[in-house]
């Protein structure tokens, strides 16, 4: 079928060419032209401004916005809106907290433009693999887009999860845990190295070894095998993690519902402490462990 | 090849019947004799006592011990310490701490018997895919039994991981990673139930989705289809989870190694609390909130 995709990113590039070689109409548009050339050159309709794509789709369209969460999208929102006919139907693809997905899904009905949010999980693999997407919205929505999803997901690999944000929530929690299991792959790692065993041990083996059959296997572990390959001991990369939002929205989701979530929390934390070696708060702990006990503190260079 | 198997337990027992599908010859004991039995249904050579299972195995024999870890493994060992023959070698299977390892082959070293310690995990599932096997001890003792490994284990799925102990440490880590993964899985969950798509969400579907070319794609994820599918909200089951030694000792390591692991230890935490609803330090909580702020508590019935 026919679809218009706003964002070229390292996702909405790959997603379109998914589409391309699904025989889909892609009609193309990226902030940076250089982007929609190279897309143009697989296939794909160049577009170079909103209302290009807007004009070269047929109605009623389906736009799929692919940009960075936040203002990017509900200034592309507003302009849409302007230019989409009612009975359009525009998808939220980004990396978006569920609560924005609310608000924006109602900026659209006053326009009569539908509305569904699609949480995409798959990273670089996705063009090869397909992507995870999950969607919230009306089903029928969600039906009318669903030779797009057949194309872009692996077999069975998209959910109808509810009403306007549950994509996006969905997808969401999925990258709490991932934070989770991340972190304990990394602690397993980190005592392993520490241990008697650590000078000897192979861990792209080890991580091999524990792809083949054993309980923890999973692809996370599976994507260790080449890393620990190329690096064994990752001495070629600092310990330097960022985070990306979705472990917050989870962490805060959390707390305003009551839910105990430690370990996901944790690793959210972790991320901020790999990030401020010289933390303050291990600052506070030094200073207070010198003025009750009189312990050394480490002085800092001058 | 000829090997002796000592326990006829869930693990044991299915290891005896995937060796035997290999065409080795397994010469089986276990305190209970109806295991036993049941066994020499489907090939193995019964024993009824250690000293018969040592006198029907050739020298130099190969003996695997698949015993509940601690006390009950030391009693075996001790007999078989007066019953194998110098050049014999016995293989340490059960759930073992790596320090009793160290211990124990400088028992059996004593007697010149050899000896391999092997952290082995699939758990019900192993007969069908294969134990992912970790081993540790001489390395020439690991090559004289990888006959054995090779049909026990699906294809790679064995490692010699090092000097004694290091099967069981590279085991133990799995171990605990397992907590910490599965933890990550139960808070994810528990999220979604609690948020405003929860009531409408099927979660054996999202578990399904989630393996589709998700990033947290994993075995145990795998398993949460067909428990959601039997159970959508697990209202059949307690949240009693039990725990069985490795995720104390992972923690207890971590501390003497000085590595933070705060997932996998707060995973351990959750479970003693799990088994623990009234715990004392949540009344202890509740009692100083009382105290200084006239906080309401909830009396405990009489």
């Amino acid at each position: 079928m026919q679809i218009g995709m706003i964002g070229l990113g390292r996702m909405g590039m790959n997603m379109c060419r998914r589409l391309l070689r699904g025989d889909h109409m892609v009609v193309a548009y990226n902030r940076t032209p250089t982007k929609t050339e190279e897309l143009a050159q697989d296939g794909a309709i160049p577009a170079y401004s909103l209302g290009e794509l807007v004009a070269k789709l047929e109605t009623p369209r389906v736009v799929w916005l692919m940009l960075p969460a936040g203002a990017t999208v509900d200034q592309h929102l507003e302009e849409l809106a302007q230019l989409l006919s009612p009975g359009d139907l525009v998808i939220e693809g980004g990396n978006t907290f569920y609560k924005d997905d609310l608000r924006r899904a109602a900026l659209m009905e006053s326009k009569k433009i539908h509305y569904l949010d699609a949480g995409v999980s798959g990273g670089i693999w996705g063009l090869q693999v397909g992507y995870c997407t999950m969607v919230g919205g009306e089903k029928s929505d969600f039906d009318r887009i669903e030779p797009l999803l057949a194309t872009l997901s692996p077999p069975e690999g998209y959910l109808y999860c509810g009403p306007h944000g549950a994509g996006h929530y969905v997808k969401m929690v999925h990258n709490g845990i991932e934070y989770a299991m991340m972190q304990a792959y990394g602690e397993g790692f980190a005592l392993l190295e520490a241990s008697p065993y650590g000078k000897e041990l192979d861990y792209s083996a080890v991580s091999h070894l524990w792809n083949q059959g054993s309980v923890i296997r999973s692809w996370l572990l599976e994507l260790l095998v080449p890393a620990f390959a190329k690096d064994p001991r990752l001495t070629e990369i600092t310990g330097h993690v960022d985070d990306s939002g979705e472990g917050r929205w989870t962490v805060q989701e959390a707390v305003e519902r009551g839910v105990a979530a430690p370990t996901i929390a944790i690793s959210l934390f972790q991320r901020f402490q790999s990030r401020n070696p010289n933390a303050f708060e291990n600052r506070v702990l030094a200073a207070l462990r010198r003025e009750f006990g009189g312990h050394a503190v480490v002085s800092a260079k001058k």
